[in-house]
C-alpha cells in the first residue's frame, strides 16, 4: 500500500545500451570525507578496467564536465564488468545534500529494476585516530556477517548525505544494502583509507582488486606533509628570531 | 463540496504488506520540546514490541539513515500492534515546520483509509514549574472526557507544528483526534514527562505499558544535572576568590 | 475570453455538507491593522451563533491549531447563519501576503459558485486621529451607497493585502464587493473599531448585532492604558530626580 | 518548429466580452523610470474616454486594489476605444522584473489571437539633458519610418523591463512593435516627458489626444521644484554664517 | 534505458521556417571570460552574412532586448547558413550558471533532432601567459584529431558554465562536440583571443573567416591600455611627490 507518490524529478540514470549483468552488486562512489568514495570507485573502475554504460544527471548538479586526456565525460558516471556482475556509480563532483533524496530514490529504483543482490554505498568517517579501519551499517544482519572478519560494525548514530538516502531507499524497499565506511581524520584525499574499503570489496567480491596505485600515493602524500611539517617547525623556529617576520596561510 | 485542490505531495508513508488492525488507534511521537514525543513513541514500540510495518519518507526529510545495532534504518517509520488495534508512527529526526502541513495531511488521509478510531499526536508543552502534569486537547469533548481523570484540559492557547497539524487536519476531517502534551522546562529530553504521558496512553488504551525504563533515565538525569549544579556552585565559590578568574556559558 | 489559467492551487476551502443560504452576503474577516477583521467575524459569528460549515487550509499557513474549551479549530474557518443568507470567513491567524491573491482567488470562485449577492472584507486602516470612523470602498457606487450615511468613502489611494486581493478578484469577476475599513490607530487589538464597523454590518444587513461586550473590552483596555499611562508619567518624575535610573521600553 | 514548451502561467488577461477593434494597436503603459508609461496611458484613457474591457492579474503581482472616486479597480487594467481600434494596457504598480517575461509574453500571444497589426510598449530612457526628446526602437525599418519624424531612433543600447520583454517576444514572434521611449532626469514623475510621447502617438495614430492637463502639471511640478531650489540655496547661504549648522537630505 | 524523465521546461528553442543545412556543425557562443564566445560567434554571423532562423528564449533570461541600428533583437538568437551546413547560436547576455543546465540540454536535443555532425561550444580560460592559444576538449578522440595541428589539447581540469553542460549533455547522448577555448587573461573583452579560435574554426569549416577587424579592434584596445599605463605610471610618479594625492579606481 503506497499513499501518495513522491517521483524523483530531478535525477536521472542514462543507460542506453542496457545492463548485462544479472543481480549485480552495485557500489555507489560520491566524494564526502577524505573523497573516500570517490577514490574507492575510481580505483576499482581502473583496475578492473570497467567499461562506461551510462550516465547520471541532474538539473541541480553544477554545470561542469571533467576532462581525462582531453576526453569530456560528464562528472557523474555509471560503469559495468559484466564478468562479475558488478556495477559502479563514480561520482567526480560534490553533490548538494538537498538533492540526496533523489539520488538515492532514483538509484534505488534502478537498482530494483536490475534485480539487484547488493547495494554497496561508501561513504567517509571522521575520527580522531591513525587508524584506518573500516565500519560496515547495513539493512540487514545477513550483509553485516558478509564483512564481520575485516569491518567492524558501526553499532549506533547516523549516517547522513547521499549514503544515508541509499541506506533508507533500501531499507524501504527491502533492497540489501551494505554500507562502508573508510575511518580518515579529515577533509583532504585520503587513499589509504580508500585502499582499506577496497580490500573488504575484494573479500566480499572475492575479486583482486589492487590498492598498489593508491598506498603509493598515500606514502607520497604522507611524505610530503611530513615534509611541510618540518619546514613550518623550522619556520616557526626561525620566526622566533626575527619580530617582523610573519608567515600566512 | 471541495473547491480546488490541495495534494500532499512531498510525503510517503509506504506501508507495503498493509495493515491489519481493525479502526487502530494511531500514536504520532515527532521529537519537539523535551523530545517527548520520540521518547513516548520509542518506549511504546520497545514495551510492546510492536513490528514495524512501514516507512514515511519525504525529499524534505535531511538525508540521514539511523543505526541500531549496525542496522540501519528510515528515520520516520510506523509500527504495528495489531492485537490492540494500536499503531505508532515513530520519528528520530526534528521535521521542518514548512512540512508539518504536509505530514498532518498524509497522516490524517491515510488514518481515514484505515477507519482509525483516534489519532494522538504527543507533543512537549514548555512551563516553569517543577510538575510533570499531562494536557489534553481535542477535537471534541469526547475525546477530552477520556482522559479526564488523568490529563488536565489545555483550555486555550494554540498548538504548533505537527501535533498542530495533525489536529487541523482531523477538525478538517471530522476524525477524532486527542492531543497529549508532556509538561517540561526545556529543550533536553525529559523522560519523566514521556513517562507520565505514556500512563496516560496506557490507561486510554486499556494497556500496560511499563515506564520503568525511563523513570530510572530520569532519575540518572537528574543526579546528574544535580552533580553538575553542585560542581558549578563550588566553582562559583571558587570564582569569589579570584577576580581574573571568569566562566563562560 | 481568458488567456492563460492561474489555478490557486495552494488554498482549499472545504465545507462538507454544503451551503443553505441562497445568495448569501460572505464577509471576510481576517486579521490586520487593530485585528479589526478577526474581532468583527469573531463577535459577529457569537451573538448571531453562526455554525462552523467549513474551513480554509492551506500549505502555506502557520501550522498552528487554535483552542477553545481545550477543542482544537483549524485557524480559518467558515461560518453560516443560513435563516440570513449570511457567511462569514474568520481568521485567528496573520498570513502571509504572498497567498493574500490565493486566498482571494478561491474565496471569490467559491462566493461566485454560491451566487453571492455581496462580499464584505473587513480591514483597518490607520490614521492619527482619536475618531473611529468607518471607511467604505466597493466595486460600483450602488455597494456605497448601501453604507452612504454610516461610512465615509475613501475616495483615493489603495488597500493592501488580503481586503484589497478580494476586492481585485471582485472587480475582475463582476462581483459585488464593499470594503469596511475601521479606523484605528496602530497594531494593538482595537475592539471599539470593531464595534463601529458591526454597526455598519448590522445596519447594511438589517440585522441586530450587539457590540457590547466589545465596548466594554475598549472601557476596559482603555482605562488599563490610561493608568499605565500615568505610572509612566510617574516614572518619568522619579526619573529626573536619579541621574543613574534609566526605564527603557 | 518549437522544441519545448515555456508556457505563461504566472499571468493572466481576462477580458470577459471580448475585443471589438479591427487589427488594433495595442499600447502598453507600466510605470518605471519617470513614470513615463503609467502617465502616458493614464492620459490616453481619460482623453479618449475609453472603456475597460479587462484586467490582467497575476500571482506575483503585489496584493493591492487601488480606488479611484472610492470604486476598487484591479491594478492593472486593459482598456478600448473600438471606434480607432485602440487598445491601452495601463498598470498602476511598479512590477518585479522577475515577471516580465510572463507578461511579455501572455501580451503578445494575446496581441496576436487578436491579429494586432502594432505592439506600442511605452517606456522612459534617463540622461542628464534638460530636453524631453521622445526616442524609438522597433522590430524592423517599417516601424521607425512611422515615427521618423517626431522621434529620435534609439541606435543602438538595450532596454529592460518590460518594454524590453514586449519587444523580444515581438521579435520573436515576428509581430510588428515600436518602443516610445520618453526621456527623462529621474525617478520622479514626468508629466513632460509623457507629453512629448502622447504627442508621437497622436501623430502616429492619427488621433488628437490632448496633453494640456500633463503640460499644466509639468509647470506646476517645475515651479514648486524652483522654489524648493531657491529655499535649498537661502538655506545654504544661512548654513555658511553658523559652522556647526548642517544639513542632510 | 532511461529511469526518470527531466525535461527542460526552462528554455524554448523557437526557429520557424525550419532548418534547410543537412548534418549541420552548430557553434554556441555564449559570453564568458574575455567575452570570447560572444565575440566568436559575432564575428562569424558578420563574415559569412548568416541569416537570422530563430531565437532561443527563457523565463530565466534577464529580461533585455538588445538593439542593432534601431531594431530590437531578442537577446540569444540561432543564425544559419545553409550552403556550408553551419549554424550559429549568439547570446548577447551573460547567462545565469542555474540554467546552463536547461540551455545544454535544449541545445542538443535540437541538435540530434537536425542530425547535427558536430557541436562547437567555445569559451575563455584564463591564464597568466601573454599568449593566446587555443585549446580544445572533445567527446572523442576523433574530434581532437580535426584540430590538433591548430590547438592544444586541454589534458585534464574541467570546464565549467555552458559549454560545459553541451560538453556533458554531448557525452551522454552520444553526440560528437568539441570545445574551443581561447586563452585570456581575464574579463575584458579580448577580440585577439577570438580571432584566434576563429582561425582554428575557420580551418576545421574549411572556411574563410576574415578576423581582420578583430585584430584591429584588440590592437586598439591595446594602444589605448598601453596609453593608459603610461598615464598611470606618471601619476604614480607625480604621486609620490605630493603625500595627499591619492588616486582610487
Amino acid at each position: 500500500m503506497i499513499a501518495g507518490t513522491t517521483d524523483s524529478e530531478y535525477v536521472n540514470i542514462i543507460v542506453e545500451e542496457g545492463v548485462s549483468s544479472k543481480n549485480p552488486v552495485i557500489l555507489e562512489g560520491f566524494p564526502g570525507i577524505g573523497l573516500v568514495g570517490n577514490i574507492v570507485a575510481t580505483q576499482i573502475v581502473s583496475e578492473l578496467k570497467m567499461k562506461q554504460i551510462g550516465t547520471i544527471e541532474s538539473r541541480l548538479f553544477p554545470p561542469i564536465t571533467v576532462l581525462y586526456d582531453g576526453i569530456a565525460y560528464a562528472p557523474v558516471r555509471v560503469y559495468e564488468d559484466p564478468q562479475n556482475d558488478f556495477i559502479v556509480i563514480l561520482s567526480d563532483i560534490l553533490i548538494h545534500p538537498m538533492i540526496a533524496y533523489d539520488i538515492g530514490k532514483t538509484v534505488i529504483n534502478w537498482a530494483q529494476s536490475l534485480n539487484a543482490r547488493l547495494n554497496i554505498p561508501i561513504a567517509g568517517i571522521a575520527t580522531m585516530r591513525e587508524q584506518r579501519s573500516v565500519y560496515a551499517a547495513a539493512t540487514g544482519a545477513e550483509q553485516l556477517n558478509l564483512v564481520k572478519d575485516k569491518a567492524e560494525t558501526l553499532v549506533t548514530g547516523s549516517i547522513s548525505g547521499i549514503a544515508g538516502s541509499i541506506m533508507n531507499e533500501s531499507h524501504t524497499s527491502k533492497l540489501p544494502a551494505l554500507c562502508l565506511l573508510g575511518e580518515t581524520q579529515g577533509p583532504t584525499p585520503d587513499p589509504r583509507a580508500a585502499a582499506r574499503v577496497i580490500d573488504v570489496v575484494s573479500d566480499l567480491m572475492k575479486l583482486t582488486i589492487s590498492t598498489q596505485k593508491l598506498v603509493e600515493e598515500a606514502d607520497q602524500i604522507e611524505t610530503e606533509l611530513h615534509k611541510l611539517a618540518e619546514q613550518v617547525q623550522g619556520a616557526e623556529q626561525v620566526e622566533t628570531k626575527g619580530p617582523t617576520q610573519v608567515m600566512y596561510g
